[in-house]
């Protein structure tokens, strides 16, 4: 039964694992696509999304027949009710690149504004957040977990800068204001992709640090 | 042990509820600080995030305990799942409700652009959306759950008019666009808002029909 139960749950963790992969795939492959203006590659973004979708069904059963058939203990509990949450950061993750891949092709109707400023710089963190914050997860890593709640401020002041200067573009050219609309749109969707990110971080902390606490020894904030 | 079981579980509906009723309170607060120009409120409803937070974690405990004390059956086990999932939810709604005030706060620094077009009616579906999912959950209405889902079409609706309405705006007067930028990203909030409500509404619904279908009478899926 207890050997039962350890390879259920490393089935999870790989089942997670790869749920994570496939939606940084679909992230990065959206940004790719409104990068090199690739209208089929964004389509197929859009089009992919019911697989993520039924992994994140497939996720949500394998966690709750743990927590019904096995009685687990108050460990493997917050370990599983957190893979519940982060799942759900993941297909929402998974949304996210759904509509920068709609907010790409709008774009590829119109003369390319500039080189993007600093949209891929804002993508290539919040794809290290959402790969660092599962490594974090399968490794019981508080301190990764840790590094990805100090990146979000990171990317916060990127989509600060990305709107200022936008906005200057579009006070200047009212030409290109539904453009500049559309990339201010794709760094809000970065933004809430490092949000869930930090989310996944938030709850790997909980189940790490409770743990610890659980036998004796506290994990120090900083 | 029942008794104590079921006490706890409606103890448990009672925490979400109040913690439903101070996320619509607080979006209803920012949403009309916004109508009213009220600085003073814009800042309550951002100082009173807290008080949110700890009520998630709270909330989050009792469902913690909840699992490992009383060995739930699959139908409760689906319950105090969906109850964490609709907890992350609502402290999310309540974020939302502090972007709101942020950008109302940035708004009151010009002149008004206009009776904010229909921000209030998406505002007003976008609170009921959450106030029915709620009641969906705690009177296990999978009918109630699936007419806040038909909602979020109308929500998208006016998002998009909203959006082409400011659109022209900015484009016939350049000084207009930093006021309809704060007023579209609003927009984008109470989207949000709606997709939180339905993430609630969905999981309602896998409540109910699952343990509908475990008793062997299925609840038509229209």
């Amino acid at each position: 039964m207890e050997r039962h139960f350890e390879t259920e749950m490393q089935a999870l963790r790989n089942r997670l694992l790869g749920m994570g992969a496939m939606v940084e795939e679909r992230m990065h492959g959206a940004v790719v696509a409104l990068m090199e203006r690739n209208a089929a590659a964004a389509e197929a973004i859009i089009a992919g999304d019911q697989e993520v979708n039924e992994l994140q069904i497939e996720v949500d059963d394998r966690c709750l027949k743990l927590l019904a058939l096995q009685q687990p203990m108050a460990s493997d509990l917050r370990l599983i009710t957190a893979a519940m949450k982060i799942n759900a950061d993941l297909e929402r993750i998974g949304d996210q690149a759904v509509n920068i891949a709609e907010n790409s092709l709008k774009l590829m109707n119109a003369a390319p504004l500039r080189p993007l400023i600093d949209l891929p710089r804002m993508a290539e963190i919040a794809e290290a957040m959402t790969r660092d914050s599962l490594d974090a997860f399968v490794r019981k890593d508080a301190a990764l977990a840790r590094s990805v709640l100090a990146r979000d401020d990171e990317v916060d002041q990127l989509k600060d800068h990305i709107f200022r200067v936008l906005l200057t573009y579009m006070m200047a050219d009212p030409g290109t204001i539904e453009r500049a609309l559309s990339l201010i749109l794709v760094s809000r969707n970065l933004e809430r992709i490092a949000d869930h990110a930090t989310n996944i971080a938030e709850d790997v902390i909980f189940v790490v640090l409770a743990r610890d606490v659980r036998h004796g020894a506290a994990v120090p904030l900083e």
